[in-house]
């Protein structure tokens, strides 16, 4: 392993004109260990990056470039801030030239290709490469993620929900009932990105609020396929995602059931203990109200524990922005991790408040 | 019985200058049988009531009026729109007047005395009154309100809740466990009324999202004392609420577990059977997605049901306009009840879009 | 002239899909003396038009038929919501079957076909039929209005300003300076319509201000042709437009300079003479802060009069809901005009706030 | 003068509870220069810091402590973030002790003692230090401020307005009537701060737009006073400002009129001129729309000029966000003035978008 601490590393991002591309580039270029050298967009190929985000204005010089740039094969990480497909079909070549890959989307999330194909209705084009890929999720996954090539950055509602569970499932018996579990989610419109369609429009998603992906939403099998990794038990988990009328912001309410051996536990220090040491995670004291807007725009993901009555029903609130720590903010975490830098570099800015 | 469709109503309102006190004059003065006579307000006595809701200039010419306006006794109905605890002091003068009460505090929505005061650390003044109150929710007490003169208008959770289980509920068994139910309710800002405190600022709670009152809510008792009346069985309910950066508007997503011997029941039949002629319940059909501007501004509570996979999980989705709805509208369609004239009469206006 | 006090009116709309058409069915839904017989859509042709805008389910059973539909030849009066340039191109054969039009895109605002094809960038396609047509802005053109087969209704921003700036204007001199006139304009996004463009996203536009068209606008030559007419002299508008993070809502902030001989004039009553019995136009009393809100969803437009320090600058605040006043509720007023009822039927409704 | 760059800054903050505070913190805790030792509150005295402002969770130790904290002393130096009339109460014994202070108040914005007390309705206690002061608009002043011991930092709306004119004024002969300047202003809510009206509230500011302070406001006498000194010509100014539905962001609309002399002149190039090394302001290129957005919670200020028709009139647009430029981190500049390090530092972090 190279330690980078000293030099700088050459980054690429493969689809930059996205939400999770331009924050994926705010964090970059902010960050003191990183030589952005190329942007690719398939149709922005020629386009000042800064006229296409005016907040990077006299930050950038770049142009975006086509995404056949042989640059690329010169960069010693790639990111994907692309639809899902893309990563794959670029991985072997980018591998072949050492080039290390974080894909933000889904191609390197779900390890059971079955499940992938069903409801990404792609063929998956390197299984093997998928095979030696590891789930970008650094609290579950670090000692893995540190020798890995290959990330999958885990998805928005994913990072909630699973970062919410770990503590109640990573024991020799779960300390609740797999086959009850409710998570309720919430994202800012961001989330749902740059596309072009009337429900992304401020007239139709501004004083308003309702649930989408009812009957089935992509991150449901992700979610799955962890938190069953995790328990090594069969989950039955219930998954509704809804859309909030603010930019970023994500909030998970997750409501489980005690198991009988698991009364007694105090539930909070459990949590405390099992993400003490953690820089991004913030187990805020019992009775705390986390906010979305406490974490806006930082790498933070803050959870509060609730048990009302000290009954049998637990209630995990957690939060964190969609776009950072549900994203671009994690992809660097990885990134930090995969070259042997201080993990928190580029990720320590204090959340925009009021 | 009166039949007041000839004849004006004439209406007192009692504290005028909150949410629901301008959306009941909203209503009121638009409504063809109203003869609105008198409004009140401690604070604001003396001053026009469109000089405070400039919404209302051109429209009416009353003044707020002090608190013991002998006129309230000449009304046919009083609303209060006003805080917990007000009303029970003034019932008993004006039943003696003869004055119908309407009341969208909670002085008349739970009947044990002991679980009121516990919750909104007031004492009861009039326990008897209280007993032959009748519980606003029209949809499934209308037989009872009709006759009634004390009409304890329910909670804007609590309808949304209620009216989302009723057919689950009201059946020789019922057909889920009651002992399983989550409720995870959002609700616009102005649910929590005109009050002056930080977190209701524009600067505190735009572009965020949070759960409040997590460890208990006064709708919680309100919610169960009906559902347990309904289904005759003690039930455990999680229940809660957050806060949503949009004026108005309420969505709940109740999760229950089907039991065995339902598990052959077409649930959308239920529901569509149950309220089909409900004027303001619309069952949506299966696979749709409400919205709570679909409803912003207009009486209509919509309703969707899912049963993702079709196993053991029924997952229902409630929208309101928590103002009109869950408070005003409610309030006016018990007035038209009690008064016997058409139920949905200045009740009709569609939703406001986009 | 008809009468159709007692016999309802046969109303078409070509385009209903956009926000000035679905604003358009909410008002016309609920007139008394509307029969709406047909609504057509290019796109959308076939679809339940509940179905597309859901606060209209239950309200309406119609389909959008396509834009040949034979049976607006057979209605009394025919609304275009639609891109400029198609009410011209239907506009003569309507007009041999005894259509009346009213068209809310630009096709018959201007009467200078140079003009009008400078900025529209199409060639004017009936301009015999131009000719005939009165401008619908009723309470500067009220007298000829009723007398017309062809209305153009004006653009929000004109509403606004012409309004704001009639009573300075219609005199034997006009009061102010015409040669210096500023108006600053601010739109809430539904303004920009149901577009699919980046810029009207949510992400992009929330929590956001913005000027947009500061080199030129469209209005503009609308705002000069008719001020030009009142005042019978050529005047020089500085007019910028800006975009507000809300969904409707209109505020133009007009800055003019007094003439000399004008500076005895008290223009608080000038302005409540010219608009006194005007039943849509409220002049407010001096010192008064109007707002967006106070007009939200109703027809009303609002103005506020300053002259700080009584010196030789006046300031005029004005203030529509750009949907209403500013679209579909001056089109019906229009339809009121011609068909003989009253101005105010259908048009009543109280603002919605908060 | 003392060199810092290579020690600590000790900095404190009187009066750190409200948006600005809590900006000033957040800026000042990533700051490499500051050591910040003391955060006074009236009325959160003994308060964490971070459990009143959840974003600076684990960012920060302090607790508030109460105005008479004698470490203020020792400081270097003490904003403050308070209402006006504190900081000159404290001036005059911080200055004993070697503190240099920066006021983010009006109590060292306005020379002229007269116009001070008619527009602050408060009796100035210092004249003498007032004298001394300097007006902290760093693009004006920056050779005095470096030498100064007490800035009144500027209001949000003057430093848009006056940085938007200066290019025009600060000529041997002004190149505009300044006679005959119109400054149309927006801000985002936050700019009138954390105290609990019912005007600040979501429900009554949301989804709104409107004037205030039309017949005057407290930086209109601000704004004057510094392009009459610029200029050496009395000035006519019209300043109308808005509030907008944004949590942040300010956008100036300034309206002028070109002088004979100066019709020739390239403006766009006049303007790159003045400013063009200038590390916080960025003259965008000719055409360009500035977005509040894109200067969101960062330093910049950005200016756009408009010509239209190339005719006699120009528009200046300028943004910036209210709390920082604005605010916090134009007081940050001036501080980082004052100790002779790098203009910058501390406030080169890029806009959130989206």
């Amino acid at each position: 392993m190279h330690n980078y601490f000293n030099k700088k590393i050459k980054v690429g991002i493969v689809g930059g004109t996205g939400y999770t591309g331009v924050e994926l580039l705010r964090i970059l270029i902010q960050h003191p260990n990183v030589d952005l050298t190329v942007i690719t967009s398939r149709k922005e190929s020629g386009l000042y990056v800064s006229d296409l985000y005016p907040n990077l204005r006299n930050h950038i010089s770049l142009k975006f470039s086509s995404l056949d740039n042989p640059d690329l094969m010169n960069c010693d990480v790639v990111f994907f801030a692309t639809p899902h497909g893309v990563a794959m079909s670029q991985a072997r070549d980018l591998l072949k030239s050492g080039v290390k890959i974080i894909d933000l989307a889904a191609d390197f999330r779900i390890k059971d290709i079955d499940v992938f194909e069903k409801w990404y209705k792609i063929e998956h084009s390197c299984p093997d490469i998928l095979k030696t890929s590891e789930y970008g999720l650094v609290e579950l996954n670090r000692s893995n993620i540190v020798k890995s090539n290959v990330i999958g950055n885990p998805g928005c509602y994913p990072t909630t929900v699973i970062l919410g569970l770990i503590p109640l499932l990573d024991q020799s018996i779960p300390l609740i009932d797999v086959d009850d579990i409710v998570a309720d989610c919430k994202s800012g419109v961001s989330g749902s990105g740059k596309k072009l369609e009337a429900s992304g429009l401020f007239s139709e998603s501004s004083d308003n609020f309702k649930a989408y992906s009812v009957s089935g939403h992509r991150h449901h099998p992700e979610i799955v396929s962890q938190i069953e990794k995790i328990s090594g038990k069969k989950v039955n988990l219930t998954f509704v995602p809804h859309l909030v009328p603010m930019i970023r912001g994500m909030f998970s309410t997750i409501y489980v059931k005690i198991l009988p051996h698991a009364l007694d536990i105090d539930f909070q220090e459990l949590f405390v203990k099992r993400y003490g040491s953690e820089p991004f995670i913030d187990i805020m004291p019992y009775g705390s109200l986390p906010e979305t807007r406490s974490v806006r725009s930082s790498n933070n993901l803050r959870i509060a524990i609730y048990r009302p009555g000290n009954k049998d029903r637990l209630i995990i609130l957690v939060t964190q922005d969609n776009l950072v720590k549900g994203a671009a903010g994690q992809a660097v975490q990885n990134m930090n991790l995969i070259f042997n830098i201080k993990e928190t570099i580029g990720l320590e800015s204090i959340a925009i408040l009021p």
